[in-house]
């Protein structure tokens, strides 16, 4: 019971958050429909967000982070879900790579997220019941789509950075190749212009995981307060795998057990890694909606930017925009390869583009963590870029 | 009502094959129990098998081939279940690299496994129900004692050659370690002396499927007519990514669909790799039983030479044995640096090794697969040990 109770609970803080969130928030109405490449609009709709820093008179020092899979709006502020502090903390805010005294950084939940954007959890003011699976699906290019409402409510014309990481870095490539002339810079990192055959395969056997879980009730599990947490749980450890080199793994857990006396026999987390695992799985449901899920690494799917435009040079043709392209050695989700496909199109286009793979044994998650020559190569392309666009150091009086 | 018709189908066949293979068998009483690491010896058990070629009569011409994770004793003959040919009919077989002209095969189903030897879907006979969970956890040490009782029926003393990849390397290695004089040569493929962190989180992700799933039932399925089958299904579609390279992937698959007419925008199998996995997973829950999966799973985690002996050298310590190992390239499950740590060890042990890294973009599967290089090795590996150990080539007339 006391099981019930506790997901009863979480439910309902996820139904609202993710129609009342705790963070900035703009309503559109259903006379301003937000066009999917699903097909119908969508409307009402809505967007949370995050902001950090001032907006400057010329409206030219705007960063707009983008986050990943199961990131959101709290990139440098508290998550109220999980009390911890934002994701990326050591990238953005005062004196911080993206410096939050000189820019003024907009952060939002993605569409099809579940912290305030329009997603599957939020009620469909239709029927009064969370969309579930009647939710369109939604694109890479949806989500930029979204932004760039949300960029046009502050009167913003050109973004003077797009910034972000794996599925964050697909957002930063879709708003340079939808939207040229409104990006100053870009810099994804850790990411690609399309999902590879084996990412598309473990985001399927996670939510093939979801929808296995009978909680998961087609997708409608919310109005029933019940939630599909173990599926959920094991689609979270699958993909954590994903996100870590073997030889992290091995460095840090290695076969080292949980228990001194040695291996028990059965089918408790004997090995410190097993544990930890469950951990991530545990504490993941209580901060992630599963049919957000969903969709979310639905949308990754479907980003190929080369299918949208042709072939990859000419998502970014004649584009004036700089890039700055960031990998990690380890990185075997979105290894070098794919950052160099992205770097070779922008060559063939002539675009003014520097690449740097960065050496990290950290795997796919070293964008999230305390790697210094991501700090430094970042602080320097971004202040240069600064500099060129005329935005005031801080302190310079200007 | 159909779908629950042919689960218990499969159920029953299941037991029947668990408790009375198709195959040959030795049933070994309450007066002959099998050692085990866990603890508590097991009595009565039974090992099934299958056998190609004849045993001269000096008994110096056998040898055993080891089996994967889900393999069975069908090397090369056709399973009764799938009623595919042999798992390894290019390697085993009348003029193939172990050939059953010269030499008679031995192949085991494993202890743990679900295929005749004892195992979770084994009838206890002291309860008249399958074992499940009451089945003790068992080792690759253990997998290989039961071999050994086996060898120890045929008369046979000395082997002279024990096979197999990946799981089936590592019981090589067990042979090898635990009986030395009894090896007179080993061919670990695509394996290591140890489950390495990654490796384990994998195999965790897959057991949390199916204990997630609520027909496991906590084991009891087979007693209650049901199966575990969607748990089984995805936790073998997270481990199938594992076998294949992402190159391979992106050959096979890349980013084709299903359907000539684009996106469906919904979470049907839009991409051929999401089809080409849930194929994998549907196909295997008619061949494999999920407890068995959990054992097996298990033993392979729990596998770890150095540990059992102190150093890795020290496992190998005046090894007589000749030793012919070999990786793939692109296999990141069991990459070329674990099979490299057992030829420096057989080094330091001044122990007969050769060994061969095969370049293939197959990925660990490519052990199983049509890989002219591995065959032409073992052909010529095992040819010399033959002449030397004087077991007279087929049509030789002595």
């Amino acid at each position: 019971m006391a099981d019930q109770t506790s997901a009863t609970d979480t439910a309902n803080k996820f139904i609202q958050e993710a129609d009342q969130p705790s963070s900035k928030l703009v309503r559109f109405g259903a006379d301003e429909p937000l066009e999917l490449d699903a097909g119908p609009a969508l409307a009402p709709w809505q967007i949370a967000y995050e902001t950090y820093g001032t907006l400057n008179q010329d409206k030219t020092n705007a960063v707009l982070v983008c986050h990943a899979l199961t990131g959101d709006q709290y990139v440098a502020s508290t998550n109220p879900l999980t009390g911890k502090p934002g994701w990326w903390s050591r990238m953005v805010g005062p004196g911080r790579p993206v410096d939050t005294d000189r820019y003024f950084v907009i952060c939002t939940n993605v569409l099809g997220g579940c912290l305030g954007t329009t997603g599957p959890a939020t009620t469909n003011t239709e029927t009064k019941e969370p969309y579930g699976l009647k939710m369109p699906v939604v694109t890479i290019r949806d989500m930029v789509r979204a932004q760039a409402r949300l960029v046009d409510r502050f009167g913003i014309d050109t973004l003077f950075a797009v910034v972000g990481g794996s599925m964050g870095g697909m957002q930063v490539l879709q708003w340079a190749a939808s939207y040229p002339e409104r990006v100053f810079a870009a810099i994804p990192i850790a990411s690609g212009a399309r999902h590879s055959s084996q990412n598309i395969a473990f985001h399927e056997v996670g939510r093939q995981a979801i929808m296995a879980d009978p909680n998961w009730s087609g997708g409608d599990y919310i109005a029933k307060g019940i939630r599909p947490t173990k599926g959920l749980s094991v689609a979270r450890m699958a993909a954590h795998i994903t996100y870590m080199s073997d030889e992290s793994l091995q460095q840090k857990f290695g076969r080292n057990l949980q228990d001194r006396d040695g291996l028990t026999f059965g089918f408790d987390a004997d090995f410190q890694i097993e544990s930890y695992l469950r951990h991530q799985g545990m504490t993941f449901v209580d901060r992630f909606d599963a049919n957000s899920y969903l969709y979310v690494t639905r949308a990754m799917d479907y980003f190929d930017l080369a299918a949208e435009f042709g072939t990859l040079p000419k998502a970014f043709k004649d584009s004036k925009t700089r890039f700055c392209i960031m990998s990690f050695t380890s990185d075997w989700l979105f290894p070098t390869s794919e950052s160099r496909a992205v770097v070779k199109a922008l060559n063939a286009s002539a675009a003014n583009v520097s690449f740097v793979e960065i050496d990290s044994d950290r795997g796919h998650d070293a964008f999230l963590l305390d790697v210094p020559e991501m700090f430094s190569t970042i602080r320097g392309f971004i202040t240069g870029a600064a500099n060129a666009r005329g935005i005031p150091a801080p302190g310079s009086g200007t």
